[in-house]
């Protein structure tokens, strides 16, 4: 393998994802086989734009891979652009085979999700099928937690650590009054609704809410919904509705209001809106005090309180997709396995990236009661292991302290 | 003094208004003086309903105040109840004079904002006329910080905290991308723009947000503001605008939507949608990409990242309340003088509290510099200490554990 690595980040941020690009920088600076770790900038399509950085140079030791593992958002920033195919545009593979020449690249690493899974495959193919010695690993990140074939994605354990911790205090505050209201909680989850079914876990601490769990998995019939909300504030004064942004109705359609939707370039709407919609929706048909809550972008940047084990597995992510490529391995996304719950422990292995890019694993309906809004002790012994722990931050001054790469030289 | 005391809660939620509690219980388990201590459920309202109950009997040790201390919301709820003067509705005050004669309370104690503290003074003219020797005692809270006589008030400092590193947090995140938008953070403060202030403390981080600090104490002009906008955008590409729910327009109009506005029993409107519409104003104006992230009950429950100044300081209020009522004194609140800054040290004093009632204090806006953002040394000085420290808190299973009394018996 020639010597020097590239690694770039795409997709959504998390609290996780500059851990495992700490992870790729702490494997590739202690291996004699690895010299230069380069790091693209806003992705692939930085990468096409020649913006790509010295990373290692700018490492002065281990307190700044701790410093940039609890980081939040992208160390590197990120892109949407979608890799055409080698047969559209050989230009753009011609392209990448120069620069990746010119700068002696053995190794390529993307982290991201799905979209960024599928910039792998196509990657893998083209050098495979050009039989270039460019080994391309995938590490898997995002909130959503919808990769297929790796038991959960880094990212997700922060996300849904902050999303329980966060529902509970709000729904103590909310009891305050001893008013009749309904509160929904919108949360991330466009297709799939793991983030928003993990806060049944607040259930543990031994409140009655959230009374609803809301999913895109399963489509929301309004009528049995709203007597249920009625019967619910009867009972307990407040009832919490967690909905995922991406939940439908029984016809197919979004919560989320039409105005202001835009389509990205994977042809997603960005939604908006659906948790503003719900709480208007339930005030106008039962007249009681309602508000909603939209947890935006607070949830996947919340580093002063990201889950230990999900910081932990994603800096082994990282690492371990190093030692994959190192091993001779490519076309593979270093995925999670989870080994025992009890003590949890994980471990790293490859998956070929064809089967995980491109597929989205849903929430399994079967952890979740319904009608109670709480997890079947499956669900819960899925969920737990992954919040567990505080990651360690840092601050200066009590306000927090972030990691930033110089990105002025570029190479 | 009679043996036993009685304590409520009033007003909105904060991080820190249990601690208080819990400083009132230790000292007066600690004190041979007092007995019992009871608690009013609801506030001064629930207190006129006769929803009493035993406080000291339920709390098992020194963990429980701890744990009770790091409670978010109100453990004894709240009211927005504001009591009628003595002319008017005599009858209720004699019913509150039955109810401590019945109980032997011999100091009331009101933890609460602005509207409580003036249920303090009319108490206290009461029955200092009636000459009855019951002591009346406020405990300063709002994570306002707009009450008079009080160097700050309990609560503002673990919002403040909060406020900074979230903003922190996903203005990084706001990054990633490289795409020009404006985001705007929508932060409580009605009529005064404290907490929203506070968010200058960002800058110190070495972000440029945020660009935009829009207070009540100053009218939003919007025409220049949107200039600046634009040119914030060209600049750093992502501008970030912190503004309070407040805010007015030069022409003295609410930035918030009409719609579901309603006017509590203080005669405040309750507002809201102030983000969304300063968010929709400038996309429609500069049409660029925005978002706008409303706090919301987040900035003032959030106990997993309470400032330890703050709630330290939130025990000391209620010891030294407890002390004060021991000493005589009676009609005062237990304000925070602030001694120094370094190190930070202050102390709990006496102040009338016919002077402290009812008053509004606002934010110097001297203190900021609205053309960037930032905050004087003046201001920074003020602001730092109150957010410094992680305040304990407690988890079982890595989810938040809260204290709850159990209210079912009445006394």
């Amino acid at each position: 393998m020639r010597r020097n690595i590239l690694v770039a980040q795409s997709g959504g941020p998390t609290a996780a994802i500059n851990a495992t690009l700490s992870g790729i920088l702490r494997e590739a600076m202690k291996s004699d086989k690895i010299d230069k770790v380069y790091g693209g900038i806003s992705g692939i399509a930085g990468i096409l734009e020649g913006k790509i950085i010295r990373l290692d140079s700018q490492i002065g030791g281990e307190e700044d891979l701790e410093l940039l593992a609890a980081t939040p958002a992208m160390a590197l920033s990120s892109c949407r652009y979608k890799l055409p195919m080698p047969e559209v545009a050989p230009d753009v593979y011609r392209q990448l085979t120069t620069l990746f020449d010119r700068l002696e690249i053995g190794a390529f690493f993307y982290i991201g999700g799905n979209d960024s899974m599928d910039t792998v495959n196509k990657l893998n193919t083209y050098f495979k099928r050009a039989e270039e010695d460019i080994r391309i690993v995938g590490c898997p990140k995002t909130i959503d937690n919808d990769l297929a074939c790796t038991d959960h994605t880094p990212g997700f354990g922060s996300a849904a650590k902050y999303v329980a911790t966060s529902l509970a205090e709000v729904y103590a505050d909310s009891l305050v009054y001893g008013r009749p209201m309904a509160l929904v909680v919108e949360i991330m989850g466009r297709d799939a609704g793991w983030l928003t079914a993990s806060s049944g876990l607040v259930h543990m601490t031994g409140l009655p809410a959230p009374h609803f769990i809301l999913l895109p998995e399963a489509p929301l019939e309004i009528e049995p919904f709203l007597r249920q909300v009625k019967e619910g504030i009867e009972r307990d004064t407040v009832v919490m509705v967690a909905m995922s942004e991406g939940v439908r109705l029984s016809d197919g359609s979004y919560l989320q209001s039409e105005e202001g939707n835009s389509v990205d370039a994977f042809g997603h709407v960005a939604l908006s809106g659906a948790g503003k919609n719900l709480e208007q929706l339930i005030k106008r048909r039962l007249g009681c005090k309602t508000r909603s809550i939209e947890l935006s972008l607070l949830q996947r940047s919340a580093s002063h309180y990201a889950s230990a084990t999900d910081i932990e597995e994603a800096v082994r992510v990282g690492e371990g997709a190093v030692a994959l490529a190192l091993e001779g391995q490519t076309g593979v996304m270093a995925a999670i396995r989870r080994v025992s719950n009890d003590p949890y422990r994980s471990e790293i292995e490859p998956v070929p990236i064809e089967k995980a890019a491109n597929a989205v694993r849903h929430f399994p309906l079967e952890w979740l009661n319904s009608e109670t809004g709480t997890l079947t002790r499956e669900g819960i012994e899925y969920f737990l292991p992954l919040i567990r722990g505080e990651a360690k931050h840092f601050t200066q001054n009590s306000l927090p302290r972030h990691f930033r790469f110089d990105r002025e030289e570029l190479v």
